[in-house]
């Protein structure tokens, strides 16, 4: 490649670099120190550990390979180590809201320092240097990306814990304006193509392109509403074993689930706690913060069924009205700004992930990223279930047709919904 | 139909009924009562729990229906209900074990009153209640066939347990004499038909048959055997994180697994716990009583990977070799009996189940039994795996090749082993 | 010493030696083969586990010491030892419900070769050794005695936890006959002597005696009744968290606990498992089965408290109007059979065990037995609360006014009640 | 009384409220905020919980009474009530750091509040007022000074679990300059006086005085030294069940205990954390962070004991040479500054809190304070043992020879020693 090809290439991976690490920096603004540092559960973690271990990756996976690089903290190499096991032994997870040092302001400095290795890396290594870079570079950005939402998805449970119900910030209102009515669209299945094989960027898990075969299927234009939800719960749902999966009907009753996460009544009414603070349910925007297992009670309750991820994304190959996402700044799923257009489908891309009947396996003849990357996708290929669409707080940038999300049946702390198939 | 057939029906079904329930009753021959009354783990249950709650099947689901008929003791309804939500509530399962009463003898008095009552409806109910119980009467059968496998493998938990490792009954010595070279075998695969659309008995969740797409794909020609899985210990197959998914790693680690369930070492050589007491690690013999992790992790060490269930199903539509199920009286998994065919799969049934790579999830269009027996399978489609082929503790006219059994991915108390693909 | 006088020695003791194997014996008359296997709770024994550990201890303790005694099964030196640390690591105690075998007539068997050692050692050693022996032996005829109260413990638990409620056998009736009135009996208090320096056996926990300082105190004439204890609970005491000790109500809140163990209510009457099956709360009977937060509770909202175990001790040291016994075959605490004489205190021996304000330390100078048997007390002179007097299934011959019984404040399953002070 | 005599008392009180509040303050300047959010075990609070916790005990008890005073958050009388039933809710005690709000800011805002209240109280309110109120105030004052203790307590906990090792602050270095020779010191014991009746503020706790009977004793003339501990350890202390309270070797066990907390050894040398950083463990200074299972091996593995409360307060009752407070700003328990005189004990008072072997219980007589405040002490009476004597985070005027702290057994983040008695 000539040099000025590889030149704007740099300056664009830089470019890209610098966006993705100031979006970050810009979603704790509204935060107090304090808000960063505590764990709110051992699923989740603390802003201050996003911010470090976001950097590690940089610094471990990027700079540990160049020579002269000197690292902030030699032993933040174990602190911020998430789960790579041929990377160290990682600190314990759950015990990541015992650490008040580094402190936020010292985690920042890190951040400073990573920054500067890096532009000083791409800025003057060479061509085949930068080749060997650039893809890692690309993943730590897409990393950083997930990191936004995971984040967010955190201190919405710090905030929503306390008894004080703080808001993360003033948010828009809700209203149930535009919700596209009930009209099932139709597809006719066969043998179709499912996975990545675009250029781009795309996680291994995508990968590699397979064809499947699908029976005719119909899928709902838009996800459950609360409104609908709310029927469901009013319906004895909560209280139904017939509507429940063993595992899920074991959870409800020991936990005493009786509506989604963040869902609080005083009997007469719901109210809602949000990244804007507690508000009324608003019965036009999709469900939110459901564990697959209410999802699939919801889908028996209702006489219909999930879709799975492939009839999923098979629909999402055709034109869509796209939701919101993290740059919408609503960070809270919403009706639609506007009608969509006849028979397109609403809110596939956007507003709540959208959990499919499909266990999160490898596709036939999957193949992990190379060395120590290999760790991020593939090692968690059982008992969780796959997501598909990203959410109001996912960059856009972030989330594709063929990409796959994962999370355990049980959890519900990210912003997830779900979409009806026939 | 006519009366002469129905009278036919009548009495095969008796027949089958009264073998079933005799051969329950066979098994328990060397026991002593104490061996009938303990749980040694949660999953398991007590001899003497199994043998009223087969029981109590029948009196609930068939006799329950018939007029005139007085239950042995009502208290039981609730005692011996395993997990039929809509049939009132459980006993707790954890605590089977806690039960002294009724005792041995009480229960196999149970189940004399349960027999004499199913006889005499079978013989004497009209035609049009015939064929309204028969198809329970048969799920009843094959209900009572996985109690006869489950109480052996609850048995043999309860003899390993115990320090003075006490054998269940003396059994045949095992060898390797007959163990198939390692030559793939391939398919074609594309479209292709699976789950059950034969007449005779199926269960739910073998259904309906569909269509599925297969990549070309080699299986091995017989399950892995012990002598294979020795060389992945001594290979540090347990200390590499590498080489597992997430959970099972952590599960290794929390556990301290090294080895199978019931693999015991003095350090120099391998023993294994059988139902005949405790005995060399015999190499040729197919590797039992390992979780989905270890299966999956055996595979990604060895290179190669486990099979999808349509994948296995598809093969087993050739003839094979068949292993030896109960009947053989083995109880234990062996090395075949005598070479097989060249080109023929061994072992596709009997000796060990065999772990997929598929979460066991509804087929397309799945609708469960109707009524309680809707609680059979489908409730249990989340986390749980699913295994091919029967094993050496499965009666023989109860597995066939669109079986599907299911686990969770850490369970090894079954006689579980698993076959190579690529 | 003389030979006769050795000689009549040897008979006594050996005499002691049958009676009390042999009453042991006599209390699983009636239970089943599968009663025997049980263990109801962590805390809790099989019967068979009690069975074997009380021969356990004379052959540890006693033939081990004796050459060309071959033992029953060198494998039970780990199996039935309790928590002798000294004598071997002890097979885990939360599971001994696991084991199957030896089977009760196997244990039966291990007895018998038990006894014709033990006999044939106690007729034959000379006269040095059986000065050295004969102590050890006491203390197992004693510590025997102790399991008879705790089989007894143990099997009302097994009973109890069984939706059947099955009966231990046919009791007597409980009536209020002869409930003493409430007139508090004084005492002056001043130094007095406590702890035991009479001849006779009595275990090291006892001593040595020595002086304490009491102030004037009166003393309730017998412990507290059910129909006292109604009121309590009537009046709202279990949901007034100011009634109790904080790690109490803890426990109050956590287990739910609404009555005394084995007490339960449809909602109008409160009824109570026994020994001989379940019945009515009899007002005039000691309060039974209540932890000590429960006594301490009670005492607090009465207006009055506990007595010190020197205050109950001292007390003792006057003629008493004495309880039922083991011997006595109620097998559950009882009214008075007559009217005690005026200004006697009645029951401080026998029907309820009576919990102290008194935690259970070593008295000044205290010195545990030698060697092993070191073990038997000392090592749980921590957290746990001194308990006097007896109940109706403690040995007559096992208890007296020194006596020190010792169990967690959170423990019910004994036959403790209390008596109040003031 | 007068009115000069109540203002000269309300200057003094006022001065002290003073005092104590501005020391809490000051004992918070060398902590980064994000130190004060974490709470690092549940035993333990955040230090932001200690501000808040120490105010709303003066918001809800004093100024509560008060006309005319508006709380600064109504919620937080919920939100910072400790354990007080008879006065709310509260909020659970191990979720005190999930709370990122009030911030640090906000609730030094809380304090000038409750501050400001408290002067207008004080200064302006009637005699007969400030009857009622100064023993509350009083208690408030005793009870902040205990938090101080705890809030340097639990800094430590934060700090020692923190992989980087952060200081609290530069402390002096420690050394063994001045340990006394190990001359034990006689007390002829007999009937004496227990317990506080002096004039000035005591705790319910320490009351009534009374009478107990103590035999003859020796006592230690110094806390057992690191020195010392090291030989125990090094003589396999840790592993050795014969020396240790059942209940401790369990704990031992499960936990892996081989040292005091806080010691780390790299195999060659033991460190330890302090609230200046990790430093060489000093042989001549007082043993710390020890359990009381730990202080009672020690003390059987020496062949002494350790003394009752008793016996300690008795000898404390002699002029003695004190050890560091927290006015010496020390931080860390200290071997002398300077040789004691003669037959003095030394470090009675200071250095490290004193292991006894006494339980803690009610005196006879006791009476809780009046109102909520009962539950101040009274509702531990239970499980925990009684330590004597200050230690090196007590203030000066908190302790006294009378001063009865308790702990669970098992607990060690207390600065805990023990003395040995004989």
């Amino acid at each position: 490649m000539n040099e000025a090809a590889i030149t704007e290439r740099r300056e664009q991976l830089l470019g890209a670099y610098r966006e993705v690490r100031s979006t970050t920096e810009g979603l704790i603004e509204p935060l107090e120190i304090e808000d960063m540092v505590v764990q709110a559960m051992p699923d989740a973690s603390p802003t201050k550990w996003h911010l470090a271990h976001t950097s590690w990756f940089f610094e471990t996976l990027v700079l540990g390979r160049v020579t002269g690089y000197e690292p902030f903290d030699p032993r933040y190499a174990e602190l911020f180590n998430s789960y790579y096991e041929s990377l160290g032994e990682p600190y314990p997870r759950d015990s990541r809201g015992l650490l008040s040092r580094p402190t936020v302001s010292e985690v920042l400095d890190y951040r400073r320092h990573v920054d500067q290795g890096m532009a000083e890396v791409l800025e003057s290594c060479g061509g085949e240097r930068f080749e060997e870079l650039a893809p890692i570079v690309t993943i730590g950005l897409n990393h950083e990306q997930q990191h936004q939402e995971l984040l967010l998805m955190d201190v919405k449970q710090v905030l929503a814990r306390n008894p004080l119900r703080p808001a993360y910030r003033k948010l828009a209102r809700g209203s149930s304006a535009c919700v596209p009515p009930m009209e099932w669209q139709a597809f006719e299945g066969g043998l179709v193509r499912v996975g990545n094989s675009a250029p781009g960027f795309a996680y291994d898990n995508e990968g590699p392109a397979h064809t499947v075969y699908l029976r005719p299927f119909e899928l709902a234009p838009r996800p459950v509403t609360n409104g609908e939800y709310r029927a469901f719960i009013a319906d004895g749902g909560y209280r139904r074993p017939e509507l429940w999966l063993s595992d899920g009907w074991s959870l409800v009753q020991r936990e005493g689930w009786q509506a989604p996460l963040y869902w609080e009544t005083d009997g007469a009414r719901w109210r809602v706690m949000t990244l804007g603070g507690l508000r009324e349910v608003v019965a036009g925007e999709p469900v939110c913060h459901v564990s697959f297992y209410e999802a699939d009670a919801y889908a028996r309750w209702s006489g219909y069924r999930l879709p799975s991820e492939h009839e999923w994304e098979h629909a999402a190959g055709e034109p869509t009205s796209p939701g919101t996402l993290l740059e919408d700044g609503r960070f809270h799923p919403s009706a639609l700004h506007a009608a969509p257009s006849p028979g397109k489908l609403a809110q596939l891309i956007g507003d709540v992930w959208e959990w499919t009947s499909s266990p999160y396996v490898a596709y036939p003849g999957y193949r992990p990223f190379e060395g120590s990357l290999g760790e991020y996708n593939g090692k968690f290929m059982a008992n969780q279930m796959v997501l598909r669409g990203g959410s109001c707080v996912t960059p856009k940038r972030h989330v594709r047709p063929t990409y796959r999300n994962f999370y355990y049946p049980h959890q519900r702390w990210m912003f997830a919904g779900f979409r009806l198939a026939r």
